[in-house]
C-alpha cells in the first residue's frame, strides 16, 4: 500500500457512494482463490462430532454441502459482488485436536473478469455457521475464527499469497 | 453438559442421519440472541474506512444492510435451520483502534418456537464478509474472527450468557 | 403529519442508523393492503398485447404470476421489510384504452404483526416490469407509473384510504 | 414499428405460448442500459429524508444498495429474463425540490448476448420501493412514477435513446 | 369428488384467473404430509452409489440435504403456494434392489393454516433430481418416478391416506 | 459403461467427498438437453383442467412459467450443479387422454462448459409440481412420473439419445 491512489476503496466512486465496480474491460483469465477458517470448541464437542461422523458422516458432510451451495450465492449476499459462473468449488474440513476444533479450507475457481476471493471466504463462513448450528445443542461456546484469504491466482495482480509482500 | 443424553447432536436422528428437528411442540416465546465478531486489519485500512465513512458512511452502511438482509436468509443458507418470521434485526459496527479493526454486534428477535442464534451469527458473518469485500483492494490480509454467541433469551433453556455456567 | 414525533423515519433508530424495527410487541391482526399502478404504451402495443392475450392469455397471465411470486419475496428485496407469511395475494390487470395501456391492482393479506403495503406495492412493480419485458420488442417507450398505495386495513393505524385524511 | 413482423411479441412463440427466447446465436457485445424513475412525496417528507440523510445518509444509502442487489436478481423476478453476468450496476438518487421528491437513475452493463434494460429498470423499481418503505411512516401518499428506459447501447439494435426515432 | 362445487380448481377465482387463495380464516392446526418417489437405475449404478455410500455416505447424504433445503423453498418455486414456517422436514432414502434403484420418502410438518403436501412433494422431487445429478456420469437412463402424496393429516379434510376413499 | 474408470461417480473426488467438479478446462460449446415427464390423474381432473384451460389458460400457463423460472434456479437447488447462463428454456404441456393426464417436455440451451440436463429435468419437475398444486383440491391421487432425459447435444459426449447405445 504505497501510492495514495491505491488507498481508494474500490467500491466507492469518485463522489464516495457505493457501486458495483465496472469489470467489463478486464480480461477473462483463470482465477483461483483459497480461504481458510476454523471453529474452536470443547474437546468433548469435537469428539462427539467425530464419533457421529465416523458412523454417519453427517455433521461434516452437511456443512460441506452448505459451504459449496453458499459459494454459489455470494453475489446474492454481498451487495457489491458480481454474479459469477464458478467453474469449481471445493470445501475441506479437518479435525485439529490441538485447536481443539475443525479447520475449514475452501477453493473457488472461475474463468472470468473478476476474482473469486469472496466466493471462497463465503464458502468458509457458511461451512463454519453450519457446524455451529449442528453442534450448538452440545456447546454454545464454540467460536468461529481466523477466516482469511490464503492465496489468490489470476487477474492483474497475479499471484498473491498470505505472508508474502503484496 | 452433564448428562449423556445432552450430548447427542440434535440434528442427527436415532439412526444418525441429519434432519430438521421437530419444533412443533415447542411454545411460542420471545427469543432474543446477540452475537459478535470482528474484522482485524492494518491501521491504515481502518483509517481509510473511517475517513470514507466520515464523509459518506458507505462501507459501514452497506455492510450493515448486508448483515440485516442475510439474517432474513439464514434458513436458505444453513441446511437444517427452520424458516423464521424475525420481528427485529439490528447490526452495530464500531471501530476499535486497539484491534485495529471493526467490531460487529448483531441482535435478532422473534416470538416463536425456536431460537434465533443462527440468525444473529449469520448477520455478523455476512457483515464481516461485506467489510472484507469493500476494503479488500486496500488490504487482502484482513482476518475475520471471534464470531460467537454472546447471549440468548427465551425458550426452554432460559437465559444463557457467555462465560456463565450452562 | 402534525406532531414532531411522527416525523421520525421509523427505520432510523435513535442514532440514525437503519434497522429492521421491532414489531414483536404488535398485535396479530388481519392486515390488508391494496396498491395500484399502470404501464403506459402506444395504442398499437396495447392492441398487440390484447390480441395475443385474446388468443393465448400469455402476456397478462405471465405478468400476474410474476407479481404474485414477487409479493412473496418482498423481504428478500426490501432491506428492512420483515419476512411475512402472507395468507393471500391477488393481482388484476385491466386494459385502459384511454391511457392507453394496462392498469394493475394488487391485494395482499396477512394475519400478523406488521402491514403488507410493501408486499402489495412489490407485486404491482414486478407485474409492471414483466409487462415491459414481454412487450419491449414492440415498444421501448413504455412508461411504468403511478405506483401507489390505495388502501390499508388493520394494525394500530386502522383504516387508511388514499385521499382521506390520515 | 413499421413492418408487421416487428409487431410480434418476442416472448410468444409461433403457437402463442410464453418462452425464454433463444439468444444463443447472438453476438457477445458490450451492452449498457440506463433507466430512470422518481418518488413523489410531500415537501416535509423530502426534508425529513434529506435531514436524516445529511446526518446519517441512511435512507438514500439503503435504497441504493437495495437497487444494486435487485439488479442482480432480475432473472429471478422476471419470468422470461435470461440470467446475466452483469459487469457493472450503479444507482444514483438525487433530490428534486420541484417534484418534490427523489429522482433515481440506474445504469447496468454487460458483455453478453442480450440487453440489460430489465436490469436497469428493476434497479430503479426496487430503489423506489425501498424509499417508500423507509419513509412510509411519514407519508403513505408517496407515488412511484415515470419508470422508463432512457438509453440503450449494444446489440443488433445499436444505440437507442428515448425521444429519438427507433 | 361428489358435488359440482368441489370440482372447481381452487387456485382459479370466479373469473378463472390464477390467485394465491385466501387461507386467512383457516384455523392453525398441526399439519403433516408424507410423500414418496423413486429413482430407477441400472443395477450397476445402484451398486456404485451404495459402494460409494458405504465408504463416504455422500450421494445419499447430499441428496437428503438438498431435499430438506428445497422443502423450505417451496413457496419460491410453486407460484401459488403460501410461504410457511415449517416445523419439521425429514427425508429418507432407501435402496431397493428389486426396483432397482432408490426409494425416497419425505415428511413435512407445520402448525398453520394450510397443508404441507407441496413441501413434502418438493422435497422428494429435489432429492430425486440430486441423485440423478450425482450419478448421471454413470447412467443417463435413470428415470425419476412415482412421486405422489401418501398421507396427509390436519386441516378441514382431516386424515387422508392414498388408496382409502376421500 | 465399459471401463472401470467410467464408473466413478463424478461428484465424488479421490477421497470420496462430494465437490462441484472443475469444468474450467472444458470447451464452450452449444449444449442442448430435452427432458420429459408426466402427471397421471383421474379423467375428470384432466377434463376440469382442460375446461378451465380452454377458457382461461391458467393451470397450464402458470405451470409453464413455474417450470421456466425453476430452470434458472437449478444451481440454487441442486448442490453440485454449476451456475449457468442459460440462453433458452422452453416448456410444453400436452394433454394425453390415454394416460390420462398431462405430458411435459422441457428444452434447455446454453453455450458453455457444462451440460444442461439438470436444467431441463428441473423445469419438468417443477412444472409437474405446479400442476399438482393447482389441481390437488380436485384430486390428491395424481402421480408425477417418468421424469427422464430424452436427448442431449454438445460437449465431449456428443449426441446422446435415450434408447440408443451410449
Amino acid at each position: 500500500m504505497s501510492a495514495e491512489e491505491d488507498k481508494r476503496l474500490t467500491h466507492l466512486d469518485a463522489e464516495g457512494k457505493a457501486d458495483m465496480v465496472d469489470v467489463g474491460a478486464k480480461a477473462d483469465t483463470e482465477r483461483v482463490a483459497v480461504a481458510t477458517g476454523c471453529v474452536r470448541m470443547a474437546p468433548e464437542t469435537l469428539q462427539a462430532i467425530l464419533a457421529g461422523n465416523a458412523k454417519k458422516g453427517d455433521v461434516i458432510g452437511v456443512a460441506r454441502v452448505a459451504g459449496i451451495m453458499a459459494a454459489k450465492r455470494t453475489s446474492d449476499l454481498i451487495p457489491l459482488c458480481h454474479p459469477l459462473a464458478l467453474t469449481k468449488v471445493s470445501v475441506d474440513i479437518e479435525p485439529d485436536e490441538a485447536l481443539p476444533g475443525l479447520r475449514i479450507r475452501a477453493l473457488a475457481k472461475l474463468t472470468g473478469k473478476t476474482g473469486v476471493e469472496m466466493e471462497a471466504l463465503t464458502a468458509v463462513s457458511v461451512t463454519c455457521l453450519t457446524i455451529y448450528d449442528m453442534a450448538k445443542a452440545l456447546d454454545k461456546d464454540m467460536v468461529i475464527g481466523e477466516i482469511r484469504l490464503e492465496e489468490k491466482l489470476g487477474g492483474k495482480s497475479g499471484h498473491w499469497k498470505r505472508g508474502e509482500r503484496d
